[in-house]
């Protein structure tokens, strides 16, 4: 099958997102990305034992650096983004170099900030290996790295030249990562597309199996979703704040946890339901709507054996942290249905310190 | 005299240059480009000595945060860029924070690579205060900071919302700043504007001598020079790289240095006459133009007391690191007459060995 292909459409700087099979063995969608003959391939260890293999065959001709970052949240910091820099310093990279993110959201936003950094800006294409930067981190520009306070706290809108999706590489994913990746694929239905939701109702066991035609199809309308909202609002001014449904929440778990102990889709996961329960007490959405909610997402199982949530009173302190507050308030993307997500800020005290508890006492028993 | 103001043309991203005297007393002028009531202004202690007092007074209804950087090229590195970062995250500031660059071209670069890095972007508004910072650095959105093996090698593009041009801060700038941003004003005239290269040498006295109506004249000419290039090649494809005439040479200087003991002005006055000598040799400028570019930069008398330079094949291997490498080969910025420059890597290392050694016994007799 040839690989389907979405333009994230971005004036000069529009480019394709391809997602399909055998993408770099087969098909030869590499080449024409590359501005010159350097490149730096930016990996991990665990990743390149399986994949840097495939795409050195791509690039047979191309001499390529590779620069290995460790595994995990934690990482995303300052020290390893330097790193980078370093070596491009060292290895005596030009302006029109490319950088090559070969993993997943970690790698790519990582590597996506050294790009935009490095002599000010230089050549970088995205081929995400999980689910859910397949579906949303290599998408749209967003890179960044975390700072002990925050998430992505530093970072730059810069889009990458092409972004290779390849479904092939989730078959080695773990099955805690794959679960993670799924929250996110349940997101974009919940957002904007309750005909996707229905249809994930449906399949949710096909495509824990992993069956290809319903990943292509899911990573598909994924990506597809995710590039309309940043064609329509690169820079977060409006639209695409709503692609944060569950962030807010699912942020000052991670920041609660210093990104230990719980993917980002796992505390995305969460984040959402505690949206739904908040929207569902705000009278916003039925208890019918939460209850399929909250069904779809143990059907997936990605918040089993997750760390309790913090106190409330230290959740609401480490949401105030977030990037997201305005003027002192924190704003939430709640659901006014689903498949219709909306931004606001009309969240009483009281409301958000009974979501907090209700998620808690949920945590303890899924 | 009401402010002079040129418009810097990129299109949703166009802003205006405020050239003129009392500009932040009489002309309140800064109050539009805030974004929010939240502000940092980044500064230096000798700079907000003079100078703070007058902003604040402008600023009054607005609470703002001060963040003092340390005097010196050698500190425009990665930890004094991220304590801008630390301060911004401790005092909270939002999305929508103005960030507000008061001081020379070291407090402008930084704080625009911390407005461009923090939350993936926030407002800022540049007040330059030393005489390169208003006819260069402030203006274009090159934002950068330095790196042990090169100048300027992380940083990004990124526009401010608007440029405030005091010629009033330059009165007490002292003798040795203001004639090593004198070089650049000179340079503008050397890429060109033959007829303005002209006005100054006819009026270099007057300049020196910190004439109000001259400095009005030469601030708003290189200004306007500088936006006219911005405007036509924001991200240096092409023609904005003539900018960077003598920058070869004095980007290696500075490096050799350590970045100490010789201020960037200095290093590039050195670097345009050697490139002037270099244009000689290549039989594209007469010695008699040769002659009246040297002569001009005696008579501003920049390049005084500065330190030897390194051999020819230190000074080479420095210029190797320059960000200005394509296909391992220096571009070179070099003058087919007074008024016209141009970029070429028809150099042979015979002639760079003769032009480094000529600039060397030059340097000893100054």
């Amino acid at each position: 099958m040839i690989p389907l292909v979405i333009t994230l459409s971005l004036a000069s700087r529009s480019y394709p997102i391809y997602v399909g099979q055998h993408l770099l063995t087969k098909h030869n969608i590499l080449l024409p990305y590359l501005s010159s003959k350097q490149i730096m391939i930016v990996t991990q260890e665990n990743i390149a034992s399986l994949y840097l293999p495939i795409l050195k065959a791509a690039l047979a001709d191309y001499p390529c650096d590779v620069m290995y970052l460790p595994n995990g949240e934690q990482y995303k910091n300052i020290e390893q983004w330097q790193g980078i820099l370093e070596k491009l310093i060292e290895q005596r990279h030009e302006r029109n170099t490319t950088l090559i993110a070969l993993g997943g959201g970690i790698v790519g936003d990582m590597t996506g900030f050294a790009a935009a950094c490095y002599l000010r800006g230089v050549n970088f294409i995205q081929i995400p290996t999980t689910l859910i930067a397949q579906v949303d981190a290599a998408i749209g520009g967003k890179t960044a790295i975390n700072h002990a306070s925050g998430k992505n706290m530093i970072g730059a809108f810069y889009q990458p030249r092409c972004v290779i999706a390849d479904i092939d590489f989730l078959q080695t994913l773990s099955a805690r990562e794959y679960r993670a990746g799924l929250a996110e694929v349940v997101k974009y239905g919940l957002i904007q597309d309750a005909d996707f939701f229905q249809w994930l109702e449906a399949n949710m066991a096909l495509l824990l199996s992993k069956d290809e035609s319903a990943l292509l199809y899911a990573v598909h309308k994924s990506a597809s979703i995710k590039a309309n909202f940043v064609s329509q609002d690169e820079k977060e001014q409006g639209l695409r704040s709503l692609l944060n449904l569950g962030h807010t929440f699912g942020h000052a778990l991670e920041v609660a946890n210093h990104y230990e102990g719980i993917l980002h889709g796992e505390a995305v996961a969460v984040g959402i339901i505690m949206a739904s329960f908040l929207s569902m007490q705000l009278g916003w959405i039925s208890s019918s709507d939460h209850q399929r909610i909250q069904a779809l997402f143990d059907k997936i199982g990605c918040m089993k054996n997750l760390p309790a949530l913090p106190l409330p009173s230290d959740f609401i302190r480490f949401m105030q942290h977030d990037k997201k507050v305005e003027a002192g308030k924190v704003h939430f993307i709640l659901l006014k249905g689903i498949g219709q997500a909306i931004k606001t800020s009309v969240v009483t005290d009281q409301q958000l310190k009974q979501t907090i508890e209700w998620a808690a006492d949920l945590m303890v028993n899924v």
